[in-house]
C-alpha cells in the first residue's frame, strides 16, 4: 500500500553491500514507489551485480518490481571493480539465495527511457547509486528524459573528499565521462557525496537496533554490515563502515533528512591527480538557474530509523 | 539487383555534401547492399542532417532503404557544427526537394543493433562518415555487436594531418570520446583519413565527367561540388574540394581502390593542442592481434569512376 | 637588535598590498632576521612589484636589507596579473614615495642560492608570498639548497578552497609548474593557504587598532587596507579583506599562531577545471617521511597583535 | 684557425654517442667557433654525461674550450635516462680516458647567459642536442638572451614521428615543459627532428670512410658507432644507427645541408598518448612573424663528408 504522495523512483545500482540496503530501504518505505531496479557495472561485473540484485529481491520478498540489466563497462575507461570493499562476488558475507525472478527483457537504458516517457512528466526520479553509465547512455539516446524526469538523486562524488584517489569517489572515478554527462544535464540533480555518507556509519548501536528486528532480512543486513565493516577497516581504515547508497534513497523518502546547498557542480576529466573530482564552486552564491545541489549534512539517527522502519515493514518474507 | 557478394552496410552519416555523395555511391553500386542509413549530429544539427539525408534519398530515387535518426549531440562535448564548410542547412547549394519517405521509428542506435543482430554474424559492415556517436552508443548498449559486425570502415581522422586543429580531423574532434570508444573496440576497423581523402579532389575534369552523365542526380552532385568547392577554397585554401566520405564506401565496393597498413590506432583525449588526434604507432610492425588498419593511398581515377558508374546506374529517377 | 633565536628568512614576494604588510611584519619583528627581499612577477609585472617593494622599504625606514629582482614571467604560462585586486600599480591606494635604496646586482635566483649556501645549513627559511617561480628556478639551478634551507613557509594554495578558479589560488594558478616543483622538493614545507588566510580579515576593529599606532607606516597600512578592502568586496564579495601574506611571516615569528597538519601535498597540472589545485591527501595518516604540512587554523587576535607590535617597533622612520 | 665567418656556438649536450660526435664535428670544423660545451641530464645522469663530455674533449685533443655542468634533472618530471641506447655510462663502447681539463666554475645556465650577453648581439647560436632544461632555465633567468642570441638550432622532436612514444622524441619527452619554453620563445629556432636524423644512418660505407681516416679519434668514433648500432638494432629495430646530434651542428656549418620549412611549432604538455609531441601546423602558410622552422630533409653524403673532414682536421691529437 502506497501513500498518495509516494515518490516514483528507478534505482540504478551495482550491489554492492550498501546498494543492497538501498534496495531494501526503497522497497520497505511507504513513501517510495519503486518502478524498477536497473544494474550497472561497478562494484563488480555486470553479471555479478545483476545476480546480486535479484538475490536481494528474493531475500526481502520483492517479487513485483522489474529488474533490468545495464552497462557492462564504462563509456571510455576500462572496467575497474571494488573487490577490496565488496569481495569477489560483489556481495560477500551472507549466503545468497538463488534468484527466483527473471530480468526484464529490455536493456536498463531502454527500461529507464520507457519508464520515464510512459509516466507523467515530472513524476519519476532517478536514483543512481553506482557509476552513471546507464543514465548517461539513456539521456544521450533519448534527450527528452532530461526534461521529463522529476530529479536525479545520486550517491557518488563528494565535496572536498575522495576515497578512490585524494579528491575523487569510486562511482565517479570509474566512469568520469558518464558522471560529467549526468551532472551537466539540465535535470535537477542532488549529489549525496561521501562527505555526507561518511557520517552514515554502521556503529555497534546501529547493528544492535537492526539485529533487534529479528527477521531474516535483518540478519541479512547484519551479515552485510559485518563483512563491509571488515573490508572498510582493512582497506580504508574506517572503524565503522559508511553505508553510502541508502542515503540517496533516504533523501527521496524525506528530504529533511539532509541539509543541502545549491551550487554549480562539474566533473574533472583530465586531471592527473584529480580525475573524477566533483567540483562544487562555492566562491559565489549559486546563480538562479543552477540545477545542481549537494547534500551538506545528514540526520544520522533519522536515517538509521528509516532503515529499521523498512526492515520492520518488510517483516519475514515467504521465501 | 544485387551481386551475390554485395557487401551489406549501414551508412552512418551527417549530410553534408560528401555524405550525400556517399549515400549516392552506396545506392548506385551493385557491390553494396545498403541495409539502412542512420544520421548523427555533425556537419549540422541532427534535425538538419536527417532532413538532408531524406532529401538526398528522394533526389536519387531511393525509396526502399530505411533511415533512422541518431544522436543529437556528442557524448561529452557541446555541439559544434561545420557551417563554414556545409552552410546553414548542412547541404547548401542545390535546392532540396521535400522528403517523401518516413523515418524508421527506431533510434539509430537500436536500428544498428537490431540490424547487426538479426543478420548473420560477420556479414554487416558499419560505415560511419560522421562523428562516431551512434556507433559508440550502440556498442556500449549492446556489446555483442563488436564480435558480430564484419568490419567498421570509417571516414575520419588522419595520419599526421588535421583540419579542425593542427593534428585532428572534424569527425573525431567533435566527439573524441566516441571515436576513442569505436577505435579501441575489438571489431576490425579501417580508418580512411584525410591524408587519403585529401587526394580525392573534385577537379574540373572530375566535374566534367559527372556533368556528362546528364541526369538530375548528376546535376545535383554538380551543384553540391560547386558549393563545397567554394567553401573549401575560402575556409581551408583548397583549390579543389576533397570529397571525403564516399572514399569509405569505395573501400567497401572494392578494397583494391586503396592501399592500407595494419597499425595500432588510438585517439588523444586530453591533449591541449592535439585533442582528437588519431595516433597511429608506426614505430614497430603491428602485432599479430592488431585489429586496426589505416588507408595510405587511393587510386583516384578508380574512385571517381565508381562515382560516375553509380550515377549512371541510378539514371533518371522518377521523382 | 635581534633575539638570539631570530629566524633568518628570505621573503620572496610580489607587492601587492598584503606582501607590503608581510615586509613590514618581517622588518618589525625581533624574531625575524630578514636576510633579503626578492621579487617575482605576480600581482603585477616584475618592474611594478619591484618598485613597490623598494617603496615599501622607504615607507618603513628599512635601509639595510638587500632587495633582488626575480622572474619576469612564469615558467611555462603567460603572465597573468591581479589588477582586479591590487590595481594598476600593484599597490594602489597610498601615494608611494620614490625608492631610495638600490637593487642588489644579482638576480633573485642567485641571491637566494648565495644566501642559502653562505649561511650555516639549516638556518635559512624561504618565505614565498607570490608565485613560486624564483624558488623553482633556484632549486633547479642549485639542487643543494633543498637540503640546506631550514624550511619553506609559503603563502599560497588552499585546502578545499580556491579564489582564481573553483579549486585553486592565484599564487599557484599563475605558475603551477613552479608550485609543483617547490611543493614536491625534499625540503620541509608549510603551506599557509587561503582556507586559513581567509580568517585573517582586516575588520573595522583591526583597522582601528592599526590607526591607533598613529605613525606614518600605520597610516600607510590603513590606506592599503582601505583600497584592498574595496577591491576584495567588489571582486570576490568579501566584507573585509583577507590579509594573506603576513600570515606566512607570522608562522615564522611564532609557529603557535597556527595549527598545522602533516599531509602529502601535490599540485594539479593538467586539470581542465582544477588547474593549480593544491591537493592534500587526508585519506590516511601522513607517512613518516612526509615533508609537507598545511596550516589548518590561525589565532587571529595573536596574528593582528603581531602586526600592531611590528608597527610600534618600526615607529616613525626618518624618511 | 677560424674563418672570418665562423659561427659562434654553445653546444648544450648530454653525451651520449651522437653528442660525442657532435662535439667532435663542432671542434673539427673551421666554420664553427665553439664558445663552450654545456651539459644537461638526459641520456644519463648529469655526473655521467659531464664526465663523458670531458673525456671526449681529451680524445679529440680539445683543450681550449670551456665546459660547464648544467641541470641535474628536468624542470617538472623525474629523471629518465636512455640506458637502452647509450648504456650504463651514457657512452658505452670505447674505453674512455680520464679527463684532463677542469669544469668552468659556473653553472651551465650562467655560462650560457654570460657568453650570450658578453658577445655582440646576434652573433651567438645555441645548439642544444639534449633536453632543453638549461636553455629554458637560462631564458627564464635572463630574458634578454631571447633577443640577443642569433638563433637556436636544436636536435630533438620530429615532424610526425616519435621514438619515445608514438608521437614524441626522447629529448622533448624527458623535459616537455623546458621544450615548451624554448620552442615558444621569440628567438629564431630551427628544429632538426628525427624525421630528418633518421636518414643520417651510419651504414657500413660510412663506417668504412671513418675508419679510413686511421686516427685515434676515428677509431673512437668507430667504437661509438659499433655500440650505438647494436643498441639501436636491439631497442628500436634499426639496421643502422641514426646519428642525430651532429646534424644540428652540420646545419650551422652549412645550412644548405638541409631543406627547411617555416612553420608554427608547439609542444604538447597534457596529452595522454602525445605528451612531448612537437606539433607543426602545416594547415596554412606560416605567418610572416613565424620564428620557427623545421628541417625537412638532409643531404646525407654531404653530412657524412663533414664528419670525415672534421676527423681529418682533428688528426692525431697528442694525448
Ligand atoms: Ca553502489
Ligand atoms: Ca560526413
Ligand atoms: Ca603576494
Ligand atoms: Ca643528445
Amino acid at each position: 500500500m502506497l501513500f498518495a504522495m509516494a515518490e516514483k523512483i528507478i534505482l540504478d545500482c551495482d550491489p554492492g553491500h550498501d546498494d543492497a540496503i538501498a534496495i531494501l530501504l526503497a522497497h520497505g518505505s511507504p513513501n517510495i514507489e519503486l518502478l524498477g531496479v536497473t544494474t550497472v557495472v561497478g562494484n563488480q561485473t555486470i553479471e555479478k551485480v545483476t545476480r546480486n540484485a535479484l538475490a536481494v529481491a528474493r531475500v526481502i520478498g520483492m517479487t513485483d518490481v522489474p529488474f533490468a540489466r545495464g552497462a557492462h563497462r564504462p563509456l571510455v575507461r576500462e572496467v575497474e571493480v571494488a573487490e577490496s570493499i565488496h569481495g569477489e562476488s560483489g556481495l560477500d558475507g551472507p549466503v545468497l539465495p538463488e534468484p527466483t525472478i527473471e530480468l526484464d527483457s529490455r536493456h536498463a537504458v531502454d527500461f529507464i527511457i520507457d519508464t520515464v516517457m510512459s509516466n507523467e512528466p515530472g513524476t519519476v526520479s532517478l536514483v543512481p547509486t553506482g557509476a552513471l553509465t546507464n543514465l548517461a547512455l539513456a539521456v544521450r539516446k533519448e534527450p527528452r528524459i532530461a526534461q521529463r524526469v522529476k530529479q536525479v538523486v545520486m550517491m557518488g562524488g563528494g565535496v572536498n573528499v575522495g576515497n578512490w584517489n585524494a579528491t575523487s569517489e569510486f562511482n565517479i572515478v570509474i566512469d568520469p565521462e558518464a558522471a560529467h554527462i549526468v551532472i551537466n544535464e539540465s535535470w535537477p540533480l542532488t549529489m549525496v557525496g561521501i562527505d555526507v555518507t561518511h557520517d552514515a556509519l554502521a556503529t555497534e548501536e546501529v547493528a544492535a537496533s537492526i539485529a533487534a528486528v529479528g527477521t531474516g532480512p535483518a540478519r541479512f543486513v547484519g551479515e552485510l554490515l559485518e563483512f563491509f565493516g571488515a573490508t572498510y577497516l582493512e582497506a580504508q581504515g574506517f572503524e565503522h563502515p559508511p553505508v553510502h547508497d541508502p542515503c540517496a534513497v533516504a533523501y527521496l523518502i524525506d528530504p529533511t533528512v539532509m541539509e543541502t546547498a545549491k551550487v554549480p557542480l562539474d566533473v574533472e576529466l583530465t586531471g592527473s591527480i584529480t580525475l573524477g573530482m566533483t567540483v562544487a564552486d562555492f566562491r559565489a552564491p549559486a546563480p538562479a538557474d543552477c540545477t545542481t545541489q549537494v547534500a551538506r549534512s545528514i540526520d544520522v539517527p533519522k536515517f538509521w530509523g528509516m532503515i529499521v522502519d523498512a526492515l520492520e515493514r518488510i517483516g519475514e518474507p515467504k521465501l
